[in-house]
Order: C-alpha cells, then sequence, then structure tokens
C-alpha cells in the first residue's frame, strides 16, 4: 500500500506514559491507541502483526489436531456458579446485570464454558482424546493494568482445552501442546523463551508450566538453577535443604528493647545479623476473619503463594492484617513464646533446626533472646512458605547455582484434572458402559502480550526488530525524492507493482519527506526488506540499495535481479 | 479431518426451539450451540463456515482500500457521553460498572470509537479520503432475541467507517462500499440480497440503505415497486397521492354508540367500511411526559418510525398510552372536533382531502358522522406518518404495483456526514489551512446473520445446501462399509490423502455407520463435493461416484480422473 494512506502516524517522540520499550514503540510507531484504562485500539499495522502472530497459532494448533470454536465473552453467572468460580474469583471477574437484571460476567477464561458448549458432544469414549480452541476477545478486570499491551483489562486470548479418558492421554497431549507452544515462540522470534514448573491458581488441576521470557520488564521471578537447568515460577519454587546459621543452643533471655518494631531497629540494637533473628508476618483471611502468623527466619520473606495454597485460600482473600484493637497481638513484639492467640501459627521450614533466634516476646517493648522452637514451643510442623533466595539448595541437584530473573508470562498450561467437567457434570461411557467424568487440560495464550514481548526481547526506542515472520509487511520500499525526481517514481513504482504481482504484501514510501524521517519511520514499521530507491544508485546502473533486517549491511542489485535476491533471502528465514 | 473427530454431533430430530429454518439446521448440524439467551457458540462445523464469510469480507474491504483496525468491545461512558448517546440511546446498550465503579458500556456500534482512536491521525485533508474497518465482538442487548442467529445479543460485526472532505467523496466512497457489499452477497451465497431506502435510526445522517433478503422469516417489512423497481423499508416508505374516498361533504352528526369503542365495532354499529371511518392511535412520550394523539383514516395504521422521526424522539421513549385518569381524554370515543387537550395533535396526510369521516365525538358513547378536518378544525398540517399500503401509489413512479414482503437486514450503510467528528472535535486542515469536521459513512454487516440468512434462503430442514465458498469442508469422502471392508478403506483412505495433498480441505466419514446415516449427516454438513466409496463400485472398475452441489445427478470417475474432475468443477463455480 501506499505510505501516504496508512492511518497511524508515527510520534518524534518517546511518549511519556511508556514505562517499558514495547509500550513506547507500540505508541511510536502507530500500531495501537489507547481508549481507557488497559484498553486499547489495534491500529492498522498493529492488527496486522496480530493477525500474522494468530495465523501462526492456528496453524500450530490444527497441526495437534485441536478443532477451532468461538465461545461468547458475556456468560451466565449460573454457568460461573457451576464451578463455584462465580464466589471465588475476585473482583477481576467483572459481574454485572442485563436488561432483565440476569447476573452476568464477561469472561476471562472459559473453562465453564468449554465444558458446558461439549456436555453433550463427547459421551462415549470412542471421541477421545480431542481439542478444542479459540481466538477471543476476553476482559479481566486488573487492578494496575500496565506496560501497553503487556496487563490489559480487554485482551484476545487463544485458548485451547482438551478432553481426555486417562490421565496417560493427558501427559501425551500436555506434552504436544507444549511443543506447539515452543514453535510459536520460535517461529514469533523469541525462541529463548522457556518453560517453567507454576502455581496452578484458579484454575485448578494436577500441574502447570507458564511459558516465560526472561527480561527486565516481567513482572514474574523466576527460579533457575544453571546447574541441573531447574525451572521454576518464584511463586512455587522450593528448596529442601537449609544452612543452619545458628547453631549453638542458648538459654531463653528477655531483653528490653523500647519501641524497636522493625527488623531493621532491632538489628542495629542487637548489633546481631537478619539471619540471627526470627520474625513474625501476620495476615487476615478475609472469608473467615482468622488471623494467620507466620514465623520464618527473617533474611527470608513469605512467600503468599506458597501460604495461599497451604491454606487453600483464594487469592484476594488474604491480606496483610493490620492492626487491630482487642485481638491479643502485641503488634511489633509477636513471637512463638508465650504467644497467646486463636490465630492459625504456621513455621516455616527456616526456623527448623535453628538453635537460637531473636524473636518478640508477646509483651511491650519486650524480645526474646536464644529461641528455640523445638525446645520452647514443642514439636510443630515445619512448612515451606518462604521465598526461595538465590543463595539457596537447587530442590532438584541440591547444588547452589540459583539465579532468581524477572520474567513476562506468554503462555501458561495445566493439567486441569475432572474439577470442571465434574462440577458441570460432563460424563462419558466406557467400552463397558460405566460413566466417567473426562479429564481435562487448558492452553492459553495472550495474543497482545506476546506481541509485546516480542518487542521487549528484540525492540529498541527507534526500532522494533520484528521477525519476517510477523512483519506488518514483507516489504519497505523508501525512494529518496519521490515526489519530485521522475526516474526515481518510475522505478519505484515499477517495483511496486512487480513485488505486488509476486504476492508480497509492499509498502511504498510516496511521501514527500526527507531520507531521516524515512528512516526512521521504516525502522518503526519494521519490515524485513527495506529497498531504498535513490538518483544516484540509478546513476551507478539503475540499482537498488536492498537491507535486510538481520543483517546491518546493504547490497545492491538491479531490477532483473531484484525478484530473485528477496525470494532467496526469504527461503533462508525459516517462519 | 476424520468425522468421528468432529465435534459437533447432527441430531436426528427437529430441535423443538427452532422457530426458522436457519436456527434449526445449525442446531441440528451441530454448528452452534446455545450458551444463554441470544447468546451462542460457534462448534467447529460454524466456525469454520464464518471464519469463510469473515475472509470473504476482508477481500472486499481490501478491494475497497478500507485498512483493517481492532477496537475494545469495553467502553468508557465518557466515550459515549461525547456524542450524547451513552443517554439517547436504550437499554439495548449494555451499561455496567467497573471494579472502580467507573461507568462503561459493551459497543453495539463503534463511531465514538473509531472516531476517538483516528483523532489525531488524519489531521491534514492530504490523508482524506480513508476508511478503516474491524471483524469484532459486539453486544446489544435485545429485549427479544430469536430466531438462532438472526438475532442476537453477542455478535461478530465487520464495521467500516470512512472518513472525507467533501459530500462528493463520501458519495463515491458510499458507491464503492454499496458495490462491495453487493459482492459479498454474491460470493456468499444469496445474490437476491436488495438494498433498499432506510431509516437512519439512533445513526443520525444524511441517507442510509439497507440490504435485504425477502423471505418468509424476516421481521422487516419491504415495500417494492414492480414497475420503476423503487424499494424501501417500510419504515421510511412513502407515497404522495391518496385516492380520496369519502368525497361527498356532508352535515356534522352526532351520533349515539354506546360502548363502541373499537373500529371493529364501529364498522359493524354504522354498517360502513373502515375507509369511512377515523382513528385515533395515541402515544406518551415518556421523555417529556407529554401525550401524542394521531389520526387517521381508519384502514391505514401509524408507522411508528416516520412518527418518531417526525416528533425526533428516541426508540424508546414513544410508546402506546394507556388510559389514565384525569388526562381529558374520552378514550374509545376520541375525535378531532372538540378536543379538549393539551395533548400534541397529528394529522396524517390521508385525511387531507376525505370528506366525511365517523370520528369519536369526545364524549363518552358518542361519535361524529361527516367530519370534514379542514372546515370543522381548521388548517392543519396534515403529515405522513401512515405505513405504506400494497394499494398505494409509488411515490416514484406513481404506478400502483407495489409490493410488500418480509425481509432479514443482512448489512447497512449510512452517510453520517460530521454527526460524530463534530461532537467528538475531530478536525483536519484544508489547503489553507482552515480546519473543517470530516464526513463520515459507515458500512455494516453482522456476520452470524448474514451465515442464517444465507439459510434462510438456501436450506431446507435436512439439508444446508452452502455454496462451494462457504461451505465447511470442500470435499467430503464418504465409504459405505469403511470399518468393515478392507477395499472400502483402502481406496477411501488413498483418495483422502490424495485430496488432501492437493490442498483441499476434506473430511472422510470413517464412522461405522449406515449408508442411511452417512448421507444425512453429509447433507448437513454440505461439502460442495461428495464423493461416495462402495464395494459395488469398486467390482465396476474401481469408480467412486461423485455428487455435486448444484446437481441432483452422480457421476462416476476413476481414482484417475478425480483430481481433474474436481479441479474442472471448482473452476466452474465462481467464489
Amino acid at each position: 500500500m501506499l505510505q501516504s494512506k496508512l492511518i497511524g502516524d508515527t510520534k518524534k517522540e518517546w511518549p511519556n506514559e511508556a514505562s517499558v520499550v514495547s509500550h513506547g514503540v507500540l505508541l511510536k510507531g502507530g500500531y495501537i491507541k489507547q481508549m481507557a484504562t488497559g484498553i486499547y485500539t489495534l491500529m492498522p499495522l498493529g492488527k496486522k502483526v496480530i493477525a500474522k502472530i494468530e495465523n501462526i497459532i492456528r496453524e500450530e494448533m490444527n497441526k495437534v489436531g485441536a478443532q477451532e470454536i468461538l465461545m461468547p465473552v458475556v456468560a451466565t453467572k449460573k454457568l460461573w456458579d457451576m464451578s463455584g468460580r462465580y464466589d471465588s474469583v475476585g473482583s477481576e471477574l467483572l459481574r454485572f446485570k442485563d436488561r432483565n437484571n440476569t447476573e452476568m460476567v464477561l469472561s476471562m477464561t472459559h473453562e465453564e464454558a468449554t465444558v458446558y458448549s461439549l456436555l453433550s458432544e463427547a459421551s462415549s469414549y470412542q471421541k477421545y482424546p480431542f481439542s478444542v480452541y479459540q481466538l477471543q476477545t476476553k476482559f479481566r478486570d486488573e487492578a494496575r493494568p500496565r506496560a501497553g499491551l503487556i496487563r490489559v483489562r480487554e485482551f484476545t486470548m487463544k485458548d485451547a482445552y482438551s478432553f481426555h479418558t486417562s490421565q496417560e492421554s493427558l501427559d501425551e497431549e500436555y506434552d504436544k501442546f507444549f511443543e506447539a507452544y515452543n514453535n510459536i515462540y520460535k517461529r514469533v522470534g523469541i525462541p529463548q523463551v522457556v518453560a517453567v514448573a507454576s502455581d496452578t491458581g484458579i484454575m485448578g488441576g494436577s500441574g502447570a508450566h507458564e511459558f516465560m521470557l526472561l527480561c527486565d520488564s516481567g513482572e514474574d521471578k523466576i527460579v533457575h538453577c544453571s546447574s541441573c537447568n531447574y525451572n521454576a515460577n518464584m511463586e512455587v519454587a522450593y528448596t529442601t535443604k537449609y544452612d543452619v546459621v545458628n547453631k549453638k543452643e542458648e538459654e531463653i533471655e528477655k531483653i528490653y528493647t523500647p519501641n524497636i518494631k522493625t527488623i531493621e531497629d532491632l538489628k542495629e540494637y542487637t548489633k546481631l545479623e537478619t539471619c540471627n533473628l526470627g520474625k513474625a508476618v501476620i495476615y487476615k483471611r478475609l472469608d473467615t476473619g482468622k488471623t494467620i502468623i507466620v514465623f520464618l527466619r527473617a533474611d527470608r520473606e513469605v512467600n503468599e503463594t506458597k501460604l495461599r495454597n497451604l491454606l487453600k485460600v483464594d487469592d484476594e482473600a488474604l491480606v496483610p492484617k493490620k492492626e487491630e484493637k482487642d485481638d491479643n497481638i502485641v503488634y511489633g513484639f509477636v513471637g512463638p513464646v508465650n504467644l497467646n492467640t486463636d490465630a492459625q501459627v504456621i513455621y516455616d521450614k527456616s526456623l527448623e533446626n535453628e538453635k537460637s533466634l531473636v524473636f518478640g516476646a508477646n509483651e511491650k517493648d519486650y524480645h526474646l533472646k536464644g529461641v528455640n522452637i523445638l525446645r520452647d514451643v514443642g514439636k510443630v510442623d515445619f512448612v515451606d512458605v518462604a521465598k526461595v533466595l538465590e543463595t539457596d539448595y537447587c530442590p532438584i541437584c541440591n547444588k547452589k547455582e540459583l539465579t532468581i530473573s524477572n520474567g513476562i508470562e506468554v503462555g501458561n498450561i495445566f493439567k486441569l484434572g475432572d474439577k470442571y467437567t465434574k462440577m458441570l457434570n460432563m460424563t462419558y461411557s466406557d467400552e463397558n458402559g460405566k460413566t466417567h467424568f473426562p479429564l481435562m487440560g487448558c492452553y492459553g495464550i495472550g495474543i497482545g502480550r506476546l506481541f509485546a514481548s516480542v518487542l521487549e526481547a528484540r525492540a529498541t526506542e527507534n526500532k522494533l526488530n520484528l521477525p519476517p515472520s510477523i512483519a506488518p509487511f514483507d516489504i519497505h520500499i523508501c525512494p529518496l525524492d519521490y515526489t519530485k525526481n521522475e526516474q526515481v517514481k518510475k522505478l519505484a513504482d515499477d517495483i511496486y507493482e512487480l513485488l505486488k504481482l509476486n504476492g508480497y504484501d509492499v509498502l511504498l514510501d510516496d511521501r514527500n519527506k526527507n531520507a531521516g524521517v524515512k528512516f526512521a519511520d521504516s525502522d518503526l514499521i519494521s519490515a524485513p526488506i527495506r529497498i531504498t530507491v535513490s538518483k544516484r544508485n540509478i546513476e551507478n546502473g539503475d540499482l537498488l540499495e536492498i537491507k535486510v533486517y538481520d543483517n546491518d549491511e546493504t547490497t545492491l542489485v538491479t531490477k532483473d535481479e531484484l525478484v530473485k535476491y528477496i525470494e532467496d533471502k526469504r527461503k533462508e528465514w525459516v517462519f
């Protein structure tokens, strides 16, 4: 197409609101336009890239035999009640009433809808295994949309669901999807994505992986062992072996610590290291009202996901407790000894073999030195609710080679088991006529976030550097002095028609702009092949200057050589 | 693919809930599944057809140079306030609040969103004209969803918007879209769709057409002149010439009509014809509370769309008035003479030259004979608020050759003018640097309804009869005794692989079902080419029996002739 007609102007300046590079270049390049908090329009360039990503995903889904369907975004409360998620999911599930006062939701995921859609479609074991997928609009009322397309409220998602009569079949299909996902990341230009074990969260089920692009702008923390390649989201990462720091048993001693309520103050006051101290972190369950006190060594942090899983409590129902009157808790001075409370008390594994720590004395302005939980509290359960540290042992190979990096989740896959089929009563008959609930897997990729992640991995502030597989145009013709020089215009127009005839999607910069502007825009448009048409090169024998995306050098070819040159180049690039 | 794996079972019985043929065959064939009132899942077959329809639409949109974008379904009240439509549109606009209590809507159309998305993208006249389109999820909270995909609440729509610096440019683009729409209807298999002049409704603007498929199940009424081809939706159809029935002037005479409140009773009581009577139809405006009394000749009906346009009142704000106390209206006996009311009174054109009609006397149990409005009421405005009748004169050629048919609206196009650009303050500078509001056109097609309409035109209760352009599969192989006869299985498998290699989308019925079931399902799946593989034809020289969709006869070909035969057939079918 002619660039003068392209809707979505590039901006000269870096957008103020951009917190990450993908957000910035998408705005700067005219790919997206913000409509409301976390809600965007895809402009023509953005839509073109997204369509190519969607096609790649479609191809990979079809390859594993998934059948495409389309489910609605609006669902009834009744449907979500079937799984109990109408109540259990927090306010990210947008609830509303229709004109007849029927309670509805905007779907953020489609387990219930899929099972309901297929309820009577697979009543014999012979149909199994099978899977369906869709590319569909979802809405998740995020508390904090951020970073452009990374965390939005309305988004297109590819979600797939597989159905099985045995765990082996589910495991097999799961592996197929796993591979399909790796293919997808490769084909869109981020082969470096890694799969990490993850939390099953609101989905339930027996196992899950997230696909993570490691990059600074990611919100997730990924634990990686460089010795054995163990990968896990911090949310579920664990360690089994601890170095004991305080090995020497001491007598308990009550010490006066006037107004010393924080670990920092206590360190300074006692001249001890953080690892010589214990701490209490206090939560409240909003569902039961109960108080939860977690004790751990002071150099560790509570891993709230692990804690929630332990307590079987929903995301939003567990919050840090604020000081309350009459709850028998001496805030700032809480410790395991002489604790007189009906709160649920949890002891982290980091305390198990520590013989002597400083804890609060449960008395204003006093702490206890020399606390040994086993000796002073008794035989308690030590459970794993702390965040893994880079200094910890790998739970698989027991080496101390962990690193923790930021990552963006670009996909996830879950083994759901029969949670949803059971709750919605979807059954099949086996060979003997006995009925069972099928097992399910589910497999999601957010399309917009995937696009943004490609940019996080590849783009700079001036250049998108998209791979040919998802670039908005195949070829960008940048003629210099197009509007002023007849020869340039003629050659540019000729090759524009020629390349279109050869089936390429070509953008011709027919604008009256100088070379600097044209090349800057071209870097933002990111076609893998740029052809510069200039007076100088015409004079040097009707030559065209070609630059390809993965190489900074330019090549001069004649018009006659052009199509063959491009054909060969594109053959080198496997999509 | 293998039919045993296809998700979406056919049903033997005609679905009880089906009110029209498209609804029935879509359920019976396993194309759709209802999720809630007016909300459906597209099952694999349905999704395949819809995808093909969308591709055709995309091709035609790209051909007119429209650029694809994607806007969100969730929008803010703030955006809809910019055009005033947050308040003016009725409860079909679904309003809700997000987690931050921000008022939002589910978009049912995207004029506001388009202008907002493009606000700063076309500030120079040089960019014009241009157009954008999307294929996108919409929600319209219909009071009465009905007839499967014909009238739903959640739907995918292709909506396009064009922008112009002159009326001529808008007119030109409008004509291009007009032609593109006709191409679309031809290509999906309903070339008989007609364009009719239509009401601009909530869109505003200077002119509009609806594309109508004439069929009994349609909700719209279409007026057609078989002499001059005048076509109009009943909502805006008009007539300019009236046959006067009651030409003889008479004296007014008060007659006793005890409890005679309806036209039927009055006819019987007075022994007059309906056209000798006058009637009053009483409405109430919900926005102002005002009463509206429409007088017209009793053989005519009020055209409420024309009335609403005349009153400039929104769809839902004008309702038939129920009897109220103390409003000075003598219900059942309302007439133009001695009418003592502050209601707004409207006289239909049908009364203009009538010299003698019977009307209510505005007194309980009395009517007046011989009423002549001009003489007895005075010089009033006679306006056109009645429905056109088949016996009326065509407003264009003045012949009496009107017919009125039912139609389904399968698309609409509007000349919007600058209504939205003005309200959202989108401007461009002309060659002299002067700023203007661009003119807009908008162009919509509901995808699901289009599919259903194709079925209304082509399907029977047992057969979808889709054209090759949108059939879910290219070729359906129906081997008889596939699971029992080795030879049949081998030949069927061979041609299945052969045809897939040749690029066709092939469905192989590998199920253990009898011929009757297989052919019945095949009619519902509606591939344009059916190949039957049977023991008998194998014995007769390895022959395959081919049936194509537009011909009831079958042809026998050998495996070697097969690909060529299909290639030739498909060349005959222009998509």
